[in-house]
């Protein structure tokens, strides 16, 4: 790794934190609106980083590096790194006074879009923090959303990428630059989050949690404003409804809308990962929904709004809850353990293992099952009708053995700090996965991550980092080659 | 499929059932010599299914079929499938009085040899229906050698074999005929079983006792002959590590052994997947004595032995207990969920992942976190200083791919019946890995599967057999392609 690439990194991340530093006085200012003291800790950390940020920019500035994977592994990592660590220095000083472990698990979990909180008394707390850790979210989504997109993909860690294909298979090239695309993404995110929130206002919410849960809900993110999270609205229906709806179109591969705005077509909708996605929606929606109906006796259109509310929410990786889902009964919360596994789609903001690897996992099985049969065919792995080049392949293989391994280190690491193993297993899958909540009493969806110890805070914030850049991201960053030279 | 190679499968089938036949008289003479009525069960038990494996035998004879993969996947699952059957006779109709869930049960943990038991009360049972429970175990470890040896490398479903690497890499051929390494196969099982059996009568156990645990260690299976399992003689150290040495050397490769009597050369133990087995257990082993040593103040021997003798009997998949593991504490019982993942050597009677298959995923890992920042370099995946084929590569991920959709699946389905999650994920865990005991109270070391329902216990039958059958070997049967053409 040459000096000029690490430089040119920094160079990166530290313009990053300046742009964070100027979106911490949006929760300055709310908080002076509201005649909240906070006002002066969001102005100070607004002044403090972007100081910090403008000067370090400034010193790294200079020759741009050759482009290589290389630079793209330690410029995502680095950003992800600095956004982590500057959203935490508001919550460090803030009133709410969070500890170190504590503030760095916040910010991380707002950064990842996971959604886990340690904070008790959400509903007490000044709007200018709860603003900022759904800007976070927000943020972070967009992130998500752009990394898979535009940068895995050519990375080659993973990813359907159609900005990918449409350069090489497609005659007409109607995009030529990144820049319309990213525009593009940023306008319909920003839209997307205005009708969320025009439509929770209208389904009920105050503007302000409207606000913050168009943020949280857009970004698949699962930050609430109040400590029983949607609980708060759990007779509201129409609420359950909207944000159910929403959580799903945040879990759809964004290219699809981008296309559709570029280009007027929906062609993309044809996208097989958006099949299999919504295939296993329902199916978890409808099973969990009849189990409620059977065996808790509930109204069915009652049992099929908190069944669709609760479960699009797991399986988008956002994290919300309307019940303690963990009281539904055996075969729900094993439905809610397997449902963490799942994810949406590729060039969305959910994480997991997604609907596109999946579909890829099936086909190299179902091709492996007729090679036993016949062992001389030659049999091409298909997602849709194109076929599947070897890189992607690999990616998917390499994702899930890295994910394996990860998890029961961190389920090993969890249960040295003291938990209880249905809390290690379910806080390291959801960590790794970034739903948020995990499963039993301690962090299941009634419960909250505050009474962790602060290794295990730890252990998480590490553990959401790695799983929202797809674990093998992280990694390479740990190679000796990747050093090397 | 032809209706050639389904009746020369039947026949070979009932050609093998009629061997289990003749070994029922085994405990048909031990239950006379002790004067149990139960002889008679055994005798009618022989001579029944004798009677109709010779019919169907008989019925059956004709030309062979010609040899191909198809042929061999039936006649693999077939004999599974007969012995599990044949076995669960004589529990049927003995005076123990079990149901047919579970007489089946008890006899496919033991065919598949598992070591899970739905009987409580084994202190006071008939000396003849003990034996016949260790007899399964002890013919089930011994198809699995047989199959993870000569069958399923052959079939591309994987493991590594020296023989299929023999007859081709290596100038001298020593093995013309299958039937020279089968008979060294037998010789060196039974030997090694008659060793330990020895090991264990000196060491304190009764003649009985010391017969039927060293049938069910050898096969690294785990039914005992006390409730209690080894906990029945927690207090003689010299027992627990005479059991672990055995356990231990079940789980390492028998192609070493072979190749030791038939050639005198130990070259084989250089076979990595060795160093990566005796690798994590001494991890595991070390790490959870120190634990106990430490979080349980126990003395440090005392607390190796039973770490050694409890995790070694969890990671080659026997499921023997000297102690509720369950009660040591969150991060002894997360190890044990861990580990019960992990599993021996190809070639071994244990079950479980494997040491080969974690070996080629690492090499995966390694090669392709080198090609992110290389993307141009060719790598190639090697099994210590040889080349690992595609199909071998493509075997171990298809493997883990179905192993975790599986997993999935009966998690969900032993929920539905009512288990708690800790039970519904340990349980099918421990099904497909072929280990025994899960977690937690009800089916944990100190539990029994005995209060679960007949459905979940038909589930447990149905994921043991998987498991056992490394998954892919039962799958293949129920893909169109298999019986087309």
């Amino acid at each position: 790794m040459q000096y000029l690439a690490i430089r040119a990194a920094i160079h990166i991340a530290s313009a990053f934190a300046l742009y964070l530093s100027v979106a911490m006085l949006i929760p300055a200012a709310v908080d002076a609106y509201y005649g909240n003291d906070d006002w002066r800790v969001f102005a100070f950390s607004s002044f403090f980083t972007g100081g910090l940020a403008l000067a370090v920019s400034m010193a790294t500035q200079g020759r741009q590096p050759p482009i290589s994977s290389r630079f793209g592994f330690l410029v995502v990592n680095l950003l992800w790194f600095t956004a982590c660590l500057v959203g935490a220095v508001p919550l460090l000083a803030a009133s709410v006074e969070l500890g170190l472990a504590d503030a760095v698990f916040e910010s991380v979990s707002g950064v990842t879009a996971t959604g886990a909180t340690v904070i008790v008394g959400l509903d007490g707390l000044p709007p200018g923090l709860l603003l900022w850790r759904s800007i976070l979210q927000w943020i972070g989504g967009l992130g998500v959303i752009a990394l898979g997109l535009f940068i895995l993909p050519f990375l080659n860690v993973g990813g359907v990428s159609y900005f990918k294909i449409e350069s090489s298979d497609i005659e007409d090239r109607p995009f030529d630059r990144f820049s319309t695309f990213a525009y593009s993404l940023f306008g319909i995110y920003a839209v997307l989050t205005l009708a969320c929130a025009i439509s929770y206002a209208a389904a009920g919410m105050t503007t302000f949690d409207a606000l913050n849960h168009a943020l949280t809900t857009t970004a698949t993110a699962g930050f609430s404003t109040h400590d029983a999270s949607m609980g708060f609205y759990a007779d509201n229906a129409a609420i359950l409804w909207v944000s159910t709806l929403f959580m799903f179109l945040g879990a759809l591969p964004f290219s699809i809308l981008i296309l559709f705005v570029l280009r007027g077509r929906l062609d993309a909708l044809r996208d097989p990962q958006i099949r299999v996605f919504a295939g296993y929606v329902v199916v978890f929606v409808i099973v969990v929904a009849i189990y409620l109906r059977v065996v808790d006796e509930r109204p069915f259109f009652d049992a099929l709004t908190h069944s669709a509310f609760n479960f699009v929410s797991i399986i988008t990786t956002t994290g919300y809850a309307s019940e303690d889902y963990g009281a539904w009964g055996p075969f729900a919360l094993a439905a809610a353990f397997v449902a963490m596994f799942l994810g949406g789609c590729s060039g969305s903001t959910t994480g997991g293992i997604k609907a596109y690897r999946f579909l890829i996992l099936f086909e190299l099985l179902a091709n492996g099952l007729r090679r036993f049969v016949y062992p001389n065919t030659v049999l091409t792995v298909r997602y849709g009708d194109r076929p599947v080049d070897d890189d992607l392949q690999r990616a998917v293989v390499l994702y899930m053995s890295a994910f394996l391994v990860i998890w029961a280190v961190i389920i090993l690491m969890l249960a040295a700090t003291g938990l209880d193993l249905i809390t290690a297993v379910s806080a390291a899958l959801s960590a790794l996965t970034n739903v948020g909540p995990g499963l039993g009493p301690v962090v299941g969806p009634a419960g909250s991550f505050a009474p962790l110890s602060d290794t295990a805070k730890w252990i998480m914030a590490l553990a959401m980092l790695l799983g929202r850049l797809e674990i093998l991201t992280v990694l390479v960053i740990f190679t000796p080659v990747f050093w090397g030279r």
